[in-house]
């Protein structure tokens, strides 16, 4: 729900709530009420052969501890064949004939077909009763494996060789009759999308928890859960420390602009838009090497495809020994462990998505690409972009600069050096050959960035300096510049968007597919 | 720094910084004299032998790559006697003869003995100028290894069998001559604190960049680093998917008590008091077991012990199929599954931990204990605890059922289990037998609450009934009841703050000493 239509539902939402928990008690008595007309009918008119086989287990509340063997879906193979199996999972679908219900039974990504046959043992009521399950429900289903030759039906599952012969079937929690969006719909590839079918972004975000339900989001935010693992154990293996640093701060270190104020007991802070600074003072606390992951806030009004007012950060920060080299090819190396492990571990994910979200595979060469920028400038120049030496690269600039290195060098991964100083923050260091440059960098990932960093000013006169020259408060930095009184080793970092990351890495198009619940200026719901 | 200072602070600041600016030339200025002085000395009244063995290397901005291999301190063992080798560190002590400059070099949790030895290659200019470096300067030397029998100084070091005879020294960077704290007094065992020695907590912490540079800290750091990694993996290896939730929300699910407030753009938003919901919607799109680690709030104005208005949430959440038990016992083996490996990973760091803050090893048993509710009544009445059957535990009673819980069952780990339904939140599930209690629990280290989790209602018409009864305006968790109107798998999960963990596991006594940079409602800074 966006922002703006707050107010509108805040007027509805008390008298809709009452009326959908009306609804709802409706629903549930309905269910009840068929329950027990099929039991009444089973008991007193015709006698139902199935009673005890199926029904709604009611709220599941730890009454009991039951014992029942639940299979995973993915297990169902024709090796299993004519088992007895139990599996737990979601109505995806289903059809009825006249002697047969056909359910398509979901598990996460993966999916069966089970049959309700009406026969000696199965009752026309069970069949009936099957047929009525609302889409979405949980279900816990009994059923002889039967190996089968491929149909159309059973092509749409995952288990396409079997289906399950339905002995029992339980109702563990209802879905309200009418969803507002399809699975089948949320799940199209965008190449079969008509205007029709589409479900548009804020349909998708709005209904997060269905939207979350398809094979391609469960598999992007398995993906999403192998980059944090792979960041974290490549940067264990360097010998890196995990610390966690605090999101509310006392003062906004960059001037102010872009920062989130939050009331504070009787005074206020900030949200900080960055751990750099904590990183930097577990530097000067001699950790050598950290890493950090964790919520990183921008009071940004950027309402495009890539930018987020909260996001996730994996910030590196490192000492080095003479040259912050050390330090870019530390994170380059890092992030190309990243991308082989992906690619070594999540090869199903990615051609998951890569079905809703056709893209090439991601390409890079080993080691990492590193461009200096005067020769950035060079190229671009060569393919007619005009620009300065001095000046920053737009996004446009950046995507075309992406699609010219990818050419020339067939990666789409590389990393930008030798920013000019000029378009850095305060607490770069210059370049020492160049007062014009600094040791700064940006890596790119299909042309967008997603890592900035530098070699950090860790001599406190230096760093006063340039924060006067760039009109900065000294202030508001004084815990900062103090940090370096006591000795510093020389240090670099760099600062990843996770949800770029995992965006660029799958070609999603939208940061926000790559975020479970995305927050930009005007969405902070669900 | 507290809060209530920050208005004389700030009024002090600017003078200040440009004090300490110029100070800090005077300083560096002073340095390199006295390096162009002995050079000028070398040259020109009595020859420096010892001229380009010594000195500053000045600001180190990544001019060359220099090719020296360094060697951690650690490595620094008879094996590699009369070898030279170079190491970077700081200097920790020095003291000078009338012959020779005794250094300590430490490296994080090592440290070395190095000596300069006036002789025909180390000049008395080079022996000056070593006596001159001031404590915690980040200092490279080279030396030849020594075998040396153990000292009374040498003992104060981790590599006792060895020194380094020093034949080069360079200022790599300079610290500031006067500390506010000393490490040494900042390291000092509980035992051994005198009134004069003490460091006290706020001295610390508005240091913490040198607070932190203790033997004590930096094991209390890797050990919390630990935590982390073992809750991951183990949590990996049991199917759990890691995900991540947003900290800015719309809404204040549990009232609005207690809440932080942000300003969002236009309007306003709140920091997460934790990422349950989100956990719970993850948990009803199909992602059946999630866990999370990452910044939680709480506006609380509780100045104690254990309290912090930001720390970690390591967070779980996990479908189950008939009874919550399913997850109380996989958090419980998590848990226990953590303290093993803590045992078998860090007993260098817990030991050098108990050096400082003296504590029994943290004791449990397998599997976790789990105590009904009524029972721990019952044994808090035996020990003439006077406490109603419905009654919630006080801070104190829940150290004192600790105490009785480790005397009889010999652990310093034990879940509570069945708490009365009225001291829980509205989202908590009756318990089904007795409508005065809950399925819900706590999980106890050396009887303070680490973990507070229950089986959740996932039926919206119950929770909306709940709600209710809590007299919760239904407005403001629509999006919350929602996210289980399609369908939702019974489940359950909780909470464990990350600084309580690693304070109770060594004992440490103060929540502060577990975060590396401790938010309270008097402190934000630094």
């Amino acid at each position: 729900m966006k922002l703006a239509e707050t107010d509108e539902r805040k007027k509805l939402s008390k008298k809709e709530l009452n009326k959908l928990a009306k609804q709802q008690k409706k629903a549930e008595k309905k269910l009840e009420n068929a329950l027990v007309t099929n039991n009444l009918l089973g008991e007193q008119e015709n006698e139902d052969i199935s009673a005890g086989l199926y029904g709604s287990y009611g709220l599941v509340q730890s009454k009991e501890k039951k014992m029942i063997n639940f299979i995973d879906v993915d297990q169902l193979t024709p090796s299993l064949a004519e088992n007895e199996v139990w599996i737990r999972g979601r109505l995806h679908t289903s059809r009825i004939t006249s002697k047969a219900c056909f359910l398509i039974i979901r598990q996460r990504v993966h999916s069966i077909q089970g049959v309700v046959y009406l026969s000696e043992k199965i009752s026309k009521q069970m069949v009936k009763f099957a047929s009525n399950i609302t889409k979405e429900s949980i279900i816990d289903v009994c059923g002889i494996l039967k190996v089968s030759d491929q149909d159309i039906e059973r092509c749409k599952c995952t288990q396409k060789d079997v289906e399950l012969q339905v002995t029992q079937i339980f109702v563990v929690s209802a879905a309200e009759p009418r969803l507002p969006l399809q699975i089948e719909d949320a799940a199209r590839s965008r190449a079969d999308e008509t205007d029709l079918s589409v479900v548009n972004l804020d349909t998708r975000l709005d209904n997060r928890v269905l939207d979350l339900r398809t094979q391609t989001n469960h598999a992007i935010f398995r993906i999403q859960d192998g980059i944090c693992d792979l960041f974290r154990s490549t940067l264990h293996q360097r010998g890196f420390t995990e610390i966690h640093t605090p999101k509310i701060i006392s003062a906004a270190s960059e001037g102010g602009a872009n920062v989130f104020e939050v009331t504070y007991f009787k005074g206020s802070a900030y949200l900080a838009q960055s751990p750099q600074l904590y990183k930097q003072m577990a530097i000067a606390a001699d950790f050598n090497k950290v890493f950090t992951i964790g919520a990183v806030f921008r009071a940004e009004d950027s309402n495009t495809h890539r930018h987020l007012t909260e996001f996730v950060g994996l910030d590196v920060e490192m000492a080095f020994k003479f040259h912050y080299h050390e330090v870019v090819e530390t994170i380059g190396a890092m992030l190309i462990d990243i991308f082989k492990g992906l690619q070594a571990k999540f090869q199903h994910e990615i051609e998951t998505v890569a079905k809703q979200y056709p893209c090439e595979p991601f390409q890079f060469v080993q080691p990492a690409l590193i461009l200096k920028y005067p020769d950035a400038i060079r190229l671009l120049r060569e393919h007619n972009v005009e620009i300065g030496d001095e000046e920053d690269l737009s996004t446009p600039v950046e995507k075309f600069l992406g699609k010219l290195v990818k050419e020339k060098y067939k990666t789409d991964f590389y990393i930008l050096d030798k920013y000019p100083l000029a378009v850095r923050p305060f607490y770069t260091m210059p370049d020492p050959d160049n007062p014009r440059y600094s040791n700064s960098y940006d890596m790119f990932m299909r042309g967008e960035e997603i890592l900035s960093g530098a070699q950090r000013i860790h001599d406190p006169v230096l760093l006063t300096e340039r924060a006067v020259l760039h009109k900065i408060d000294l202030e508001k930095i004084k815990a900062y510049v103090d940090s370096f009184k006591y000795g510093c080793p020389p240090h670099a970092g760099g600062g990843i968007g996770l949800e770029r990351v995992t965006m660029l890495f799958l070609g999603l198009g939208n940061v926000r597919l790559a975020s479970l619940f995305p927050r930009d200026p005007k969405r902070i719901t669900p």
